[in-house]
């Protein structure tokens, strides 16, 4: 029997998402939004109930060489938060699904739960289900999430409309450098054992990477300061491919300003050091997991003083133009070039 | 550096999570239960909303040698949908998230998302996120479920009282043997590969297997008839192993009767003609997704005419008496001895 094969890598995970999705429809009074934002939304009352999930697989998210299990246990958990975040709300509950092979100890259990709980604790959400199981090979650890906002709160990617000032907190690329740092350091050690990792100059980045934070806090002082985002995304993927998220839902173009977009000092010299281009790092590296956001010129005066939020750039009514307005005043078209786990090499 | 090492399998799937989850508490108000039953339960306004999750691994939990992706699909949203019933809800919006190789097709993932929507379409439940990325080795599938049940409406593994009947829907024990069929077949199949697998006998057993049903149409049934059940837990693991589910969060002893139990007669004949006691199929083979439920006693003539409903057993006051009378009126002590990944074969 003659079928034909088509292979993934050339759809790309947003390509194999829009397949999937296409298919399904809302048939519940109760589902609000589905697939296609940061969390998907569901009436609870007063409230709408958000719910996010990710999956974590070794040797394609993580290396266990480098990202030791307690980290790793306390990422899993801030991406979920971070999605939460994304939508305006606040985090609550999670459960964590893993499977895993004999080659696990009960004590490296008990290290990868040690960082789920830290974070449970430090983002304030109990962890109230979860499956455990072997695995074949290797580890994977799947999250879901559920939060809660008020329901005239809730702030979806699609709200951006021409003029509202584009602003993210943070700032980005640390973590891709971190890796890189970590990647390096590990062909060192596996060269030569005897050579001592050098990660202290690093460090910044390198927490960046093994330990990153759900920009909670954020949340709550956007809510202290009255401001409600007309549009709000995480940086999971890389700058440049949410702000192509924000504008290919809100259908409003998007300007932003090279000289505008935070980058740590750290990140700047390690990405020279490493022969990158710190700018590129910062719109394709991922995994910041700073929050992204559009808001009112009016909201401006309200967050400018802000020491964690930067604006960087403003929307317009031109959806095909979105470009980055470089240091020397040149045009450069903003394109998508995150993270792709169905093609090439996605740690590198 | 010399560190302790403490075997998985030490500890058995249970005895790992009870160690998990003694760390953490709930500190949310929002959470109203957590890790113990079928589902967690959230507040969410007038109602309960339930959630629970479920990973399947490839090589553990199904061989794609005889599961075609369709009906893996249809499954793996069936046996969650199947936890929100036992906790007397209904199923409403499901997360997929998916990590699997390249060696899978874009043709093979429609295949696996027909299932998955046959079944949304089934339960009318809303596909309403996930996450898909790429694997070292194999298929696994993490599905995550919402329900909802009126919050005076939720039975917990928690409720069961001395004199309640325990009843259980269907029959027991064919998706046990249905594996055995399979894994027969499959085994006849390697070693000669003209052989062709002989399934129309055991149609009845493989499809069990293959396609499970959740019982939503029990909880529908139980609403129509006023029976709420004082306890009530899905057949997953094997009858004996929710048995002692129940007695042990409800601090109740249990007395079944071996020949109340129901078996297909199929289920019968092809334990006895691959040499096994068919009872023990049915306390231990496990993937029924059946409900398991107890009834005060003032409830029984409601659900007595039932066609799919049957009374075997009930409740007494001796919680660490858990037996069942054989046919000859032997009392045999309950034990469980239900599927545990983390221990020899699973998967026979």
């Amino acid at each position: 029997m003659s079928e034909s094969r088509s292979e993934i890598s050339q759809l790309g995970e947003f390509g194999l998402i829009d397949r999937i999705s296409k298919n399904f429809t809302l048939q519940n009074r109760s589902s609000v939004k589905g697939i296609g934002d940061d969390a998907a939304v569901i009436d609870a009352g007063d409230d709408y109930l958000l719910i996010s999930t990710d999956m974590l697989v070794e040797g394609i998210h993580f290396d266990l060489a480098y990202m030791p299990l307690q980290h790793l246990g306390y990422k899993s958990v801030a991406v979920n938060v971070s999605d939460i975040a994304a939508m305006n709300g606040k985090a609550e509950q999670i459960t964590v699904s893993i499977a895993l092979t004999n080659r696990f100890s009960v004590e490296a259990i008990d290290a990868l739960y040690q960082g789920i709980k830290a974070a449970c604790d430090n983002y304030k959400v109990d962890l109230v289900g979860g499956d455990t199981t072997s695995s074949v090979s290797g580890l994977v650890i799947s999250i879901s999430v559920t939060g809660r906002v008020k329901k005239d709160q809730v702030v979806y990617r699609s709200g951006a409309k021409p003029n509202d000032i584009v602003c993210v907190t943070g700032d980005l690329g640390a973590a891709f450098m971190g890796l890189q740092v970590l990647v390096r350091e590990k062909e060192v050690y596996e060269a030569d054992p005897s050579m001592q990792p050098d990660l202290e100059k690093f460090e910044y980045l390198v927490s960046r990477q093994l330990k990153p934070e759900a920009r909670t806090e954020i949340i709550y002082d956007l809510e202290e300061r009255g401001v409600k985002p007309t549009s709000m995304i995480d940086v999971s993927d890389g700058l440049a491919s949410e702000l192509l998220h924000i504008v290919k839902n809100s259908g409003a173009g998007i300007r932003i300003f090279e000289d505008k977009v935070p980058i740590d000092q750290l990140t700047f010299e390690t990405a020279i050091e490493f022969k990158l281009d710190p700018i590129t790092c910062a719109l394709n590296g991922g995994e910041d997991y700073e929050l992204l956001f559009t808001i009112d010129q009016n909201d401006y005066e309200k967050l400018k003083n802000h020491p964690d939020i930067h604006s960087i750039g403003y929307m317009h009514d031109k959806k095909d133009q979105n470009v980055m307005i470089s240091k020397q005043g040149t045009v450069v078209p903003l394109r998508a070039q995150g993270w792709n786990h169905f093609t090439s090499n996605p740690q590198t």
